[in-house]
């Protein structure tokens, strides 16, 4: 059983009241498939001709669920998500395909929809049997107590090493679930959807780990009254895409505030670099870095562990116009130091809770903005206890 | 000043005396550069006519001293190897180059060589620039004091963090210099060095951070009689490659039982991938999960992050045919775990200091085998004050 942990000193002061959409209900439950004292599944009820799109983990081990939600992406509808927490189905065999099947089936049945509108997301440990029957048995509880006013529930249901509850959150792995009343065809959707996840999610870590189970839904139930969506590029949607860029990133930086055995938020921003891809890629090898991040926890401003970083991404750098400041504080310049460097401004902004590197490669106009914490006592406290 | 840490528990009972290579001989000296109290500064001068090769490292922010011995590579011929501790020389502009220019002139003017055969490497704290004056001035005391059995005293004069001496060991840097009285052409030498060095070096990892000044040199001084070698697949150099393959595993090794704050030593055979280099990735990628670190750490059989390492890979793997194994006994099987799988002898395994995981992705012939160290508190220690 998991040690509970002390919530992260970069928690949010409050977790905010998510408002109704109108027809999405939802309800946690107890099941007892892995915690004995805590609600450990959720489950979404949607309105019939909901659409839905996703992003989901690109690893070669991905899990049952995932491979069962790859599947009924390409169709794109959807009518109910349940999750649990405590075990990711994940390396579990034909046994686990069978747990998402018996799993969604008791939900599709007691829905009346078909069964591939039921999707299906699992965090925890990976490599045990999953106990679908301990799941199939709440489903009627959980669809007769689902409430448009149940976000919280739901979201405390499938926390694992979380310090604080967001719309879905769970560290090593991420599921993130987002509702919109918006009309907008799933194909329309996934284009969205993988956009704004680009700029967010995938610009976020926490030890460069991938899960087996990283799963994002953006569900658009088709309630709200405005003109027809057919295209990505269709100027109507601009508020949506801007909206959605903001939950994704809020969500992208709640990941990094809950990392585990956080004490510091850093938010790393590139540019000059050859291209976004490529700015992205060295954002994410600074992020990276233990040696970068154990710097940080120990507030020693070594920016020479950063010049590291970046010259190891890989990807084309100029020693000579590589720029670095950290607290915007500029620090080389020309290849070296900047003459009369003064680090007392700099050590000050380390000693804080918010750190901003600022890396600028001056070879092109690629750039990107990747989150993440410092590495403490604190993560291998909590992963090198996390099983048993 | 960093901190004095305790020896690593994974340290070798005893370091060996190394035998004299004739004509090379070594010193050390106090220079003052960064550290006051402890020789900083080694040197090796070799027989007029030995031929050198090397692999430095693939960072895009390399060091002074790596470019200047990357440009010298290619001419094959040396007389001599400075080496410092303390001061990396790296990200130090074109006062960098100047200090690699002077250090080695001193040494090149005292020998009467070219200076393109003297070659340099610094290991040490990045940005800051190198103080060249105080390394010439102990150039003279230095080649008046090298002899054939200085070997441990310019080992010992090279080390940061690290918590025993070795050949030239260094943690987040590594300096590797080996010699040989074999008579090789640098060409063909350089084509052995480079294929040890993928088996050995190139297969070792402590936190997946990649100096900016790595450098391995091989020096041949050519006094053994043998027949002449002219290519890299003559038959006379079975017995040679053998040797510089086992010599550098040996170092390889050591650098991971002397990674910070190691309490164990991984060793991750991966077989049956689509390729070596595909093992290789894959084993790499195990080896540097923090998750993974952190459960061998942890001593918790926490398998499943390691079906995630792999998974995380983005080499090719196929759920169904992976099979893992750790201290020989095997875990899964057809895509989940082994029936009636008894985690008592692997938990006694892990709580031991030699830890072996096989991973077998059933898919082709690729092989690797790589080496690490667990993830502890003493990482963070250790790297959390290193500058300041």
């Amino acid at each position: 059983m998991p040690v509970k942990h002390a919530q992260s000193p970069l928690a949010p002061k409050m977790t905010p009241t998510l408002p109704r959409v109108a027809g999405v209900k939802l309800a946690a439950a107890r099941s007892g498939v892995r915690y004995k004292d805590r609600d450990d599944v959720m489950l979404v009820v949607v309105p019939a001709g909901a659409t839905v799109a996703g992003v989901l983990t690109r690893s070669k081990t991905s899990s049952a669920p995932v491979d069962w939600c790859r599947k009924n992406l390409a169709r794109g509808k959807v009518r109910a998500i349940i999750a649990n927490a405590g075990n990711a189905n994940a390396f579990t065999g034909k046994a686990g395909d069978k747990a998402v099947e018996e799993s969604t089936r008791a939900i599709a049945q007691a829905l009346g929809c078909p069964r591939n509108e039921v999707f299906m997301a699992s965090t925890g440990v990976i490599g045990q049997p999953l106990d679908w029957e301990k799941i199939a048995a709440v489903v009627p509880s959980l669809i007769k107590s689902a409430r448009e006013d149940g976000w919280s529930a739901a979201a405390a249901a499938i926390m694992t090493t979380d310090t604080f509850p967001m719309i879905a959150p769970d560290m090593a792995t991420m599921l993130a679930f987002v509702f919109t009343d918006a009309k907008v065809p799933s194909g329309v959707l996934q284009k969205l959807v993988a956009d704004a996840a680009d700029k967010s999610l995938n610009c976020v870590t926490v030890d460069g780990d991938t899960s087996t189970s990283d799963t994002l839904l953006v569900v658009a139930t088709g309630a709200a009254r405005h003109a027809p969506i057919e295209e990505a590029d269709d100027p109507v949607l601009v508020d949506f895409k801007r909206a959605l860029d903001e939950v994704l990133i809020d969500l992208a930086q709640l990941l990094a505030r809950d990392g585990e055995g956080a004490t510091k938020f850093v938010t790393i921003n590139v540019g000059g670099a050859s291209s976004n891809g490529a700015a992205r890629k060295i954002g994410l090898s600074v992020a990276n870095s233990p040696l970068v991040k154990t710097a940080i926890a120990g507030e020693d401003a070594n920016w020479g562990r950063i010049v590291m970083a970046v010259g190891k991404s890989g990807e084309r750098a100029d020693r000579d116009k590589l720029r670095i400041s950290i607290g915007g504080v500029r620090i080389t310049d020309g290849g070296q130091v900047v003459p009369n460097y003064d680090e007392t401004p700099v050590v000050k902004h380390i000693k804080g809770t918010d750190i901003v590197i600022d890396i600028d490669l001056g070879i092109g106009r690629g750039r990107a903005t990747v989150w993440t914490c410092d590495l403490t006592h604190g993560y291998i406290d909590i992963n090198g206890s996390y099983r048993t």
